[in-house]
């Protein structure tokens, strides 16, 4: 333990550093993750205002100037210019942040939350976190939650319905009209997990899962999936202030009278990352990403479902398909191919990032093929 | 709003964040904050591994070495080589993440949890989040908890206890080993949070806050504070696994089976960034800014005592100083000085971070004293 405690130059320790960074996977061969390299511009961005901690904003308005642009930006993306929220650290925040309001807005102890069975893990985050039952309604034979299940889960302790605009497995998209109409009847709190759908379905033209639908509440999208920005890099947005507000804490010592994040020192890179992305692409340059991406997904999905089922038919730049799963997988990780399995249907994931172009997905495509073709039974 | 939808020149996007960067205050003359500038190979650090998630380990190995790295550092450093833990994104996640252990090993439901009167505003979040009422223990003369008061408000719901090590307010340390008396003779949890005290305690030769007091289950600490690493920089650590494996849910899609942090993607940049300096300084290094911040905290204490009354003997480097806090932090606001005000008594705090060199407190020092001799009776 000694020689940890004596210092060393920089160039050796950056040297160290080097040797660490080197052992972490490229993204290039990783279709496993609903992260990619950010963008340059997000990197140049987040290294500008490396210092910047919008946990103090009075001391950071440059910094808290961006954040506002970059919430009022993305309100009006996603159709109430109005909406207020922040940055958060992701989309595990937003999603216990937007259930802590709709608790405290509710009144309602010992409640309950209707998730569909695809919701995200950080839904068993929030259970825990909150004291929150979470009550997951099956899926229909699209994968998309059973509106008849979420009806007959719902009783006078549910405080939120959850909807998906991508979920993680599938990349599949919930019925939020239909949700909406159900939480309005109820008066109960509707939630959009966005988290990877955000940034990739108004591009596809879907723009049913956000604020233009009334029964929406609460958002959230995360910049550091589809829109390329640096970690940290989330967004929740509320349609109404009295939710933001139920979140707020007292905080004596700092240059703002009140916080409503989760944590307290908030980094500004992030912020500042998506914000330049977003000045930098315009949303017609993330669009034409996305639309590769998709059509990189389909090129995908046709290489192999001659020799593998797809789930379903991709909605979102994410394309699953029925096999022996954790075998595949196995073999494919030896040749340095990263993918991960589902379990219901027992299938391959492969999320289409930026990084995964059209030769990319190819070469993946031949590497599955012959693995499948060096022994036909063992894999379907 | 349409201006914003259009794609615009790298060039032009970096000089806008160049405008809003401008804006923000350099810390030069900020003695309100508990952060500093990063280290220059903290910033180096970072940006190398900008782009990894700690979230998705198995993707990230190199990046989860360093942090698994700091953490066996970090727990011999705090007394205990076994503890175990994680890098948090700062001292609420580690408070909040705490409690949580404490109450989910607990079994006890609608608990509660004794804090000093003291405690940093997170706890106010705790309490929100976890359904934990929180009870404040009042303070004894020198401002550590009364640890009669603690004994007072402990009752079978108690799940937990919580000392300060290095207070926000005035930097003052709790009697650690008495409150692990009553806790160890209670069985109730006991966690430190020593979010700002971590990094300076120990190089003032105070080592009785840590693992090294039996009773203590839980400490948080801030590398982003007085260890100059970059935000969001936290640790947590526990004695025992369970209290970690408390924390654990399922993560089905990810290349780990288990997840015990509060936060799904989690930037590895700040956790190299803490080893990079730890290892380049060594905690000699550390030691010699942390005792030169004190000898800068004593002689602004010093300067000003003729003035105006230190409200304790600094035992970290805060100093706060009994006076019409709010007035006279508007005025000094008026040349350029940030500074805090405490209610209870009511002062302003002065924070000497690594960037409040001798030359900074001398001028500011004298512009108190301007201040002050304007308007003699104005003030105190």
């Amino acid at each position: 333990m000694r020689d940890t405690l004596e210092g060393r130059s920089e160039e050796e320790v950056l040297s160290e550093l080097s040797k660490f960074l080197s052992m972490d996977v490229p993204y290039s061969r990783v279709l496993s993750s609903m992260c990619t390299n950010p963008h340059p511009i997000a990197v140049k961005a987040h290294c500008m205002f490396v210092r910047s901690n919008l946990g103090d904003p009075g001391l950071f308005p440059g910094t808290a100037e961006v954040e506002r642009k970059l919430i009022s930006i993305l309100a009006g993306f996603f159709g109430d210019e109005n909406a207020r929220g922040y940055v958060t650290s992701g989309g595990t925040e937003g999603n216990i942040q937007a259930m802590r309001a709709a608790r405290n807005v509710s009144g309602i102890r010992n409640g309950n939350v209707v998730v569909p069975e695809s919701a995200h893990f950080s839904f068993l985050k929030v259970g825990d976190l909150l004291g929150l039952e979470i009550r997951k309604a099956k899926l229909d034979e699209d994968y998309r939650v059973d509106l008849g299940e979420v009806e007959r889960l719902i009783d006078d302790r549910t405080i939120a319905l959850v909807g998906i605009a991508g979920t993680t497995e599938l990349g599949q998209v919930d019925d939020i009209r239909s949700l909406s109409k159900i939480a309005e009847e109820r008066g109960i709190f509707l939630h959009v997990d966005a988290a990877f759908g955000g940034f990739v379905l108004p591009f596809l033209g879907i723009k049913d899962f956000d604020f233009r639908v009334k029964g929406v509440c609460s958002l959230t999208a995360d910049p550091h999936k589809m829109c390329m920005a640096t970690i940290p890099s989330g967004v929740l947005l509320f349609r109404r202030e009295e939710y933001l507000r139920s979140l707020d804490i007292e905080t004596p010592y700092l240059t703002s009278a009140k916080q409503c994040t989760l944590t307290g020192t908030r980094p500004g890179s992030g912020a500042v990352s998506a914000y330049a992305v977003i000045r930098h692409l315009g949303f017609e340059g993330l669009g034409r990403i996305v639309r590769e991406c998709m059509r990189v997904t389909r090129l995908l999905k046709e290489e192999l479902e001659s020799y593998l089922t797809p789930v379903i038919e991709p909605v979102t730049n994410v394309v699953c398909f029925r096999c022996r799963a954790e075998k595949l997988k196995a073999e494919l990780l030896k040749e340095g191919w990263y993918v991960s399995t589902i379990r219901r249907p027992e299938a391959i994931r492969c999320v289409i990032m930026p990084h995964v172009t059209e030769s990319v997905a190819l070469e993946f495509a031949s590497c599955v093929k012959r693995v499948l073709s060096s022994s036909p039974s063992s894999f379907v």
